[in-house]
C-alpha cells in the first residue's frame, strides 16, 4: 500500500503546455511551510526554473510545496522565460491563497520554447478544483516524458516519537532533448526537522543514488531533486535519529534512480558496477564511470555477450592506477578475468543464463586499495538510436 | 596514381590466423635500416606486440620494417604471448636473412587467444615468396578487421635535394571486440632525416590527428603508429625543410584518420567538431569531446536533426569555463544559437540541406579565449548497436 506522509495534499490537471488529453501540470502542496532541501545540475546552462527555484532558497528554508509541469522546460529561454517562471508561481500563490509563502517551481520537457501564459492561466483554477482530490500516482504521472512507467518510493520510519513517513517522486529516463530535462526528484517527509542538517542529508543521499546512476552520460538544463519535511506527523527527529533518517532518504533516493535506470530509453539491462580496492574512491568512481559509459560495454550486455575483454580495454583507459597483474573482474560474481588474462574460456556458456536476466552485476577489483564506488547503468539498443535519431522527424 | 617511397618492399599472405581465403598476415620491408618512429596506446592493457616493439625502440633507432597480422590481438595473453611475438619476429628475420636488424610487430584482431605457431610456420616462406609482388593497396587490405575498405594516404614532396615519397597505412574502424583493436597507422617515407626529431614529429602529427578523432570513445590494447624514413630516395631533409616534412606527415596522419572516422561502425556521417574562444587548448579539447562523445548529438545527427539543445547541453556540462550568454553554435556556417537563446526557430527548414551530406560541421564559440580544437566524430546509428551486440552471438 502507497504511504502517504501527513499533510500534503496533490493537484494535477492537463494544461496542454505540451501533451494533450494527460495531465501536464502538478502541485504538492504542505499545509504549513516545510523545511525544503535542494540539489540542482551542474549544467552551465540552468533552466529558468532552477535559477528560481536556488534564489527562493537562498532567501528561505521552508516552502509549501513544489509546482511542476511536463512538456516545456522553459530552458534557454532568457529573461521572459524567467519572467515566466515567476508570473506561473504568482498565479498558483493567489488562486491557492498561500500570501507569503513560497513554492518552488520546476519543469521539464522541450526547451527553447516559451510558456503560453493563457494556458497556465486557464490551468491553475482547474489544478485548484483537484487539490485533495488527486493521489501521489496521478502526480508522478504528470511528470512523465519519455518514462514509460510513474516512478514512486515510500518508507515509514520508527522513531521515538512515533512514526513518520517518506515519499519520492521522479521522473527520467535518459537525457532525451527537445524533451530534454533528464530527471526530477521529490521526496516528501512528514518529520519534524531542525537545523540545516537536511541539507546535507539529501546532498549525501543524491551523491549515492541520482549522482551515481547512468543512462548516456548527458546531463541536463533542468535536473533537480527537492526534499520537503513538514512536520505534520508531529514527530520530531531526535539528534540520534539523524542517521536513520538520513538512511531512509538515501534509500528512497536509490529506489527512484534504480527506476530511471530500469526505465532507461530503450534499454533492457540494469547494470551494476561495483569497483573496489582502488586507491581511493575518486579512482573507483573514474573506473565505474568509465566502464558504465562505454558503448561497447553497453552493447555487449544488450546483446548478452560476457565481453571482458571490453570492460577490461575500458578500464584500461579510466585514467585510473593500478596494476593490470592484479586485476579482477566479475560477472554474476563469476571470475572472468584475473592476473591479466581470461580465466575460463567456456565463459559463453557459463555466463548466458546470468545474462539474461534484468539486473547484471559487474565487480572490478583493482587491487588492495580502499576506494570502492558503486555505478548503475544501462545498455544500449537500437531502440535509443531510434528514439533519440527519430524523436524529431 | 598510388605513389611509392623509395626502397620499401611489401609481402602479403593468407595465413589463416582467423580470417580464411583472404590476407591476414603482411610485411613491409625496407631495403635498408630505416629511422623509426612510434605513438603507442596509453591503455594500462598492452598487448604483446606493443611491449616488444616498445622495447625495440629502447634500444634502436632505426629498424628494417614492420610485420602486422590481422585477427589476433595478442592480448592477454601473458608471458606466453610475449614468447609467441619474439618467436614470430626471430622467424621472419631468419626467412628474410634480416641478421641483426630488428622490426616492429603490429597485431589486431580477437584478443585472449595465443598464436599457433605452426601456421605462422607455415607462412612465412609463403610471405617470403610475395616479397616485391604485393602492393600496398593489398597490405592496407591484409590489416583489415571490420574495415569496409583500404585506408591509404600519399603524398610528394619537393624538397631543395630532390623529391621525397610519403605513404601511410590505417586499419580502424571503432574499437570492436573480440575484434579488439581500434587502429594501426604506418607512414613510410623515403627521405634521409637525422636527428631525433622525427619522433618528435610522429607525436605532434598524431596528436592532431589520430588523437583528434571519436568513433566510440574506446581505445584499445593494440593501439599504435609507426613511421619509418629510410633515406632511399638519397634526398637529405635540410634544417628548415623539417617543417615541411612534419606538415606532410601531419597531413597523411590527418587523411587516414579522416578516413578511420568516415569508415566508422555503422556510421554514415563524419562530424567535424571545431571549437574556439576557449580559455585555452585543454579547455577547447574538452568540450569537443563532451559534444563527440554524447550520444545524443551523434543519434541527432544521425537523424538529420539540428538538434542544438543537445550541443549546448553536452557543452555545459563539459566542465569548461565560459559565460553561456557569450556561447555562439553554427551548424554547417549557420548560427543556430547565441546569447543564450535558439537564434532561428525555422532551423530545419533551413538546415535540411546541409544535414543530409556525409561531412558536418559544428562550429562552438566559447568567449574571446584563444584556445582552439578540432576533433572528429561519426554518428551512432542502429548498425553500430547490432555491430557490436550481435558480433559474437
Amino acid at each position: 500500500m502507497l504511504q502517504v506522509p501527513e499533510g500534503y495534499l496533490f493537484a494535477t490537471v492537463s494544461a496542454g503546455l505540451r501533451y494533450q488529453k494527460r495531465d501536464d501540470l502538478a502541485l504538492i502542496l504542505s499545509n504549513v511551510p516545510a523545511r525544503a532541501a535542494a540539489v540542482f545540475t551542474k549544467n552551465k546552462f540552468q533552466a529558468a526554473p532552477i535559477l528560481v527555484a536556488k534564489k527562493i532558497l537562498e532567501k528561505k528554508s521552508r516552502v509549501r510545496g513544489i509546482l511542476v509541469n511536463a512538456g516545456q522546460a522553459n530552458a534557454c529561454t532568457g529573461e521572459t522565460g524567467y519572467s515566466n517562471c515567476c508570473q506561473t508561481l504568482q498565479m498558483v500563490k493567489r488562486v491557492f491563497g498561500l500570501g507569503e509563502d513560497d513554492i518552488l517551481p520546476a519543469s521539464t520537457g522541450v526547451i527553447g520554447e516559451q510558456f503560453e501564459l493563457e494556458k497556465w492561466e486557464k490551468a491553475v483554477p482547474e489544478l485548484k478544483k483537484t487539490l485533495g482530490q488527486t493521489d501521489p500516482v496521478r502526480v508522478a504521472r504528470a511528470i512523465m516524458t519519455t518514462d514509460t512507467f510513474p516512478k514512486l518510493s515510500w518508507k515509514r520510519v520508527s522513531l521515538q516519537a512515533g512514526e513518520v513517513t517518506f515519499l519520492g517522486f521522479a521522473k527520467g529516463a535518459g537525457m532525451i532533448c527537445p524533451d530534454m530535462a533528464t530527471m526530477l526528484g521529490f521526496v516528501l517527509c512528514d518529520a519534524q526537522i531542525d537545523g540545516n542538517w537536511w541539507r546535507e542529508a539529501l546532498k549525501m543521499a543524491v551523491d549515492m543514488s541520482f549522482n551515481a546512476i547512468t543512462v548516456d552520460g548527458d546531463t541536463s538544463t533542468n535536473d533537480c531533486v527537492f526534499a520537503l519535511a513538514n512536520g505534520a506527523s508531529g514527530v520530531c527527529v531526535a539528534q540520534d535519529e539523524e542517521d536513520m533518517i538520513r538512511e531512509t532518504l538515501k534509500s528512497i533516493c536509490q529506489d527512484l534512480a534504480y527506476q530511471i535506470v530500469q526505465d532507461a530509453e530503450g534499454g533492457t539491462k540494469v547494470i551494476h558496477i561495483h569497483v573496489t580496492g582502488a586507491k581511493n574512491k575518486t579512482q573507483a568512481e573514474l573506473v565505474a564511470r568509465t566502464i558504465g559509459h562505454s558503448l561497447l560495454v553497453k552493447t555487449a550486455l544488450y546483446g548478452q555477450d560476457p565481453n571482458w575483454g571490453r570492460i577490461v580495454a575500458a578500464l584500461g583507459r579510466s585514467g585510473a592506477e593500478f596494476n593490470p597483474d592484479q586485476v579482477e573482474v566479475r560477472i554474476a560474481g563469476i571470475t572472468i578475468f584475473a592476473q591479466g588474462q581470461p580465466v575460463n574460456m567456456d565463459i559463453d556458456n557459463i555466463m548466458a543464463r546470468h545474462l539474461r536476466k534484468q539486473d547484471v552485476h559487474i565487480q572490478v577489483s583493482l587491487g588492495d586499495g580502499n576506494g570502492e564506488y558503486t555505478l548503475l547503468s544501462s545498455d544500449l539498443t537500437e531502440e535509443y538510436v531510434r528514439i533519440n535519431a527519430c524523436y524529431r522527424t
